[in-house]
């Protein structure tokens, strides 16, 4: 591990970020072709949350929070932190002190590849967390790690800058580069989303809205009349 | 697997489907004789949810739910859609849209042994989801599977038009030729429990309403007074 | 297993108890050096739940809840039931009915490495349950365990008379000889909480308040102030 | 749970089963549709192990083996005992008794979804096992189960008299019904997968052989030269 | 945690340790009454592998092995390393070089609730290891634990002294007091079992042997000729 | 998901790969600072395995293995193909006929996160897999992916190129541009620990030769006679 932090990277537009905060989840990993999705065991610790920000990136050790208190001083407003384990680890890494200090620089939540505690106090204070497990213990400050370089967290390989959004459906990275088009993509989506959930709910099936018939047929689909006719 | 789509199937009386949905999923379950419960990693996605409906099945992929739409086409209103993989996945396999177009179709819900998303819509719409997990992962429309054959659901054998009930204590399945008899059975449980309950809200001991005083003796229970005779 | 039911266990002292509750979970394990923290797979079955009390504890076996009944009896006002199973199981060994006659008692609540049902009606009764999981799966009364013998449950040793505190950060148990000291340590550790969380709702940094910067970088941590000053 | 013990089942024909064992998991699982294969948790306690049979089907509960003492006089030469537990459970449920028992009686070896113990015994004796954990806990003889009648086993609906095929693979169920069809389609699968697999090895490549280069194109796949152009 | 390593502790009797070796885990664990059995994720790293001794104990912390080098100097001929987690953790805490001193040393074995590496030296050293996980990540040096006090490994209370056995079926622990009348009993269920053995190798009934017929029909078992006399 | 194939991509040299390959996991793993090894879930299918190559990457979908066709024309000679999926997934992407094709081109070895099958023919060919499940469920070839681009494989960040060193103690990837750095470092650490070895077999502690007695003493270590002592 690179015992390295870096004071400043570029983010991504704030009105960006607002787009794809506002799309959620489930559409921006849609949009930009079903890639960037933290694995499903990140659920947030308190219901219902949401918050996107630019990825301030921290990398650690199991049992160890050291340099979460690192990358807060590196935090801007708008940001939202990131932290990965060097291993799998579901101590409480992160709590109510941190998460005051974060709230304090205006950091827009956590995601974090490991657990947090004091979720009553998150819940008031209205932070939102993203992680692993809930566990309340405690981590030691005895081993320094990265902040500011790449990481892969969840599955994910996530850049200091990137776009983090999450909410009830999970956590999904959107590289800096590619936001701007992701967000006109999930908008686009959203739109033609809207059309199509307004026929369903008029009664219209999937199967000629999509026009899936046909392939079914040629892909095999047989249509019989009663649970006899099956066998 | 076989690729049929069997139109229609014989369904449950709705009033025993409303009677089991009374009972609930723990004491339906009890009152069939312990069997028919799904594995307890099936969760609602959010809660507390409650709903009974006659079953039609799904056999899908991981990573795709083209039947879903299939089986859209194929159920009325009072039933509940159980969705089985061939194999372990926790993609996102069912979301806003098809909850729009099964609500449109007067389907009580959903019981999917793979992911779903749009968990805030699911709420606001009312439409209520058990899954193993929740998972913003989309998935293709590439490979057929069945609608209304019998299926294996969490640990389950689930045959179309049998009964499932729903709500926060997990799923379990009634076959439809047992219905009634369960619900008659599930009744009477109830009213034996009611009597119970009372009892033991005044502060009897189910030690002496049950009377085990005896056979926990003979099987060889011994009480001693403090933690120094227990050595 | 060693057949045996212990009827009378030393208590924590009540006003102690009361203490360690209001500290909470994650201060306690904290104030009494990171020990006695029940792994996190342990969840309340209902949120937000809150509870303390002295340990009664059980021995039971999987899919098997007789020894919970004999336990009932030998609860009083203010004790938690502990219950570890001689292996890993998630029967729903606890439900309505036992809640009823503890709450009967005067019991605060219950810690269970196993399953438990009707979450409805315990979160109506405002019975706090924390459990490995929530399963319908109804249990025998065949095979007798024990009753107030230590126990270990989710990795934790237990004696009765320990004092149990739970809330959403998750169980934690402290020895009764300690209780008190704990406590002191605990509100100790609040003060000074206090203090550093006001330092940094103002903006200080832990870098500062906890002077990190110099072990730091005795420990090999460098800043540099760009992505690309880091390769 | 039904409490009874079937005396007689038709069993699949010896000649059968022999082909079946020879083609091998894989190929019997591809053979009959990608149906029927036990999860894979399900795994050989001692290796390489292989064994072939006509399934005896016992469901029995968490700690507890008492039907398989029932179920070992309803087994014949040929046979091969598939033990399901009525919910999730690693106890030792099986070991060099019961071993020593089935070997007496011919039986081929055992399929269990919970754990089994005295695993240098067994390997010793050369009776193979497959099942989802190897532990030493001991199992009570308390609640009666069932013996012939249709369980449900790592997922998979098996019926007594299926055919079972294990080996490093896993395990698959083949209904009794198709386990000809079944074995003649293997046996076609494999003659063909000989002629492919000779190719293969010669140099030839699969894109060739199934003639995938223009639905990989259609589905669109591009090909470039470099990593430069693949951005 | 406790920082503290007790440099001496009552050893278990060799001859004592040998006869528990002897019976095996799975014996062991049955004759003192199937209580002190790790969890089954305990295997062990090479296969097969049989060990026993007298434990020193030791409780470190995730991603660090720090005590384990303090325990070395600690241990004598005859003892078996036991290791705990302070918090559930898979890193490589354990391998060649930690095995070359503890073997230099005369110790038995190790068990340790976390990861091992060096797997393929671990093997030609003939030295056996009983872990969670094989790892190859490092662990620091940086937090202090404890040596020869109580811990909990894989859910059993251990103390120092207390007689370890370890093999293909798991691994167990017996405290020291009881372990000459564990070991009697183990010998005699051995003693008692070898007739069974010998009765079930030539054809009778665990039924019969152990006269469980009436019972059965008791609890309420029935014997019906056919599947069709089930219904 | 960018469907891409990149014909070509730098390898690494023959002769550093096989440097880290003599050096294994372990030493590599720490000679490149504790990073870029895999979850330790990823495993030999058979044992002992050991290989080394430079990676193919490839990224396919659960249940899916449409690209592996594709990659396999990609691969040369001391190539050692890597599989990731878009989501995770057990199913037998893998099995004898592509571990034929691949060995006919001279690539070493596979790593897929995901599952094999055709376990008993892989050991015959002593074509070496790690993966993370043994399923013999085939999977389909409909959706297209990615060959030679960047992926995540079991918590590691991997591109094409980069050189992988697989053996029972897991899996490491190292960057093509520090390979022989690495091997340099790994090839240092090994002097200096069979120097460290040879010291340690003759039972000097390691608590003497990394002089640990005082820093363990400063961190708060405290040596006592007897567990009297210690409380």
């Amino acid at each position: 591990v690179k015992t390295v932090a870096v004071r400043d990277v570029p983010r991504a537009a704030p009105e960006v970020i607002a787009r794809l905060w506002t799309a959620g989840v489930a559409t921006v990993h849609e949009a930009q072709g079903r890639i960037g999705l933290a694995k499903p065991y990140m659920r947030p610790a308190w219901s219902p949350a949401s918050a996107a920000g630019s990825a301030v990136t921290v990398l650690t050790h199991p049992g160890d929070n050291w340099m979460l208190h690192v990358a807060v001083e590196l935090c801007r407003f708008g940001d939202l932190l990131v932290v990965a384990m060097s291993s799998d680890n579901e101590d409480g890494a992160f709590g109510e002190l941190l998460a005051t200090s974060l709230k304090a620089r205006g950091v827009m939540g956590l995601v974090i590849d490991a657990g947090c505690r004091d979720v009553a106090a998150l819940r008031s204070m209205g932070f939102p967390v993203w992680s692993r497990a809930i566990s309340a213990k405690g981590t030691v400050k005895a081993t320094v790690g990265a902040v500011n370089l790449p990481i892969v967290v969840a599955g994910v390989s996530v850049y200091p800058g990137d776009v983090v959004v999450a909410d009830e459906d999970g956590v999904v990275f959107v590289p800096r580069a590619s936001a701007a088009a992701v967000a006109d993509a999930a908008e686009a989506r959203e739109a033609k989303e809207a059309v199509v959930r307004e026929r369903l709910a008029r009664g219209e099936l999937g199967l000629d809205i999509y026009k899936m018939r046909e392939s079914l047929e040629r892909q095999g689909l047989v249509y019989v009349d009663s649970p006899e006719d099956a066998t």
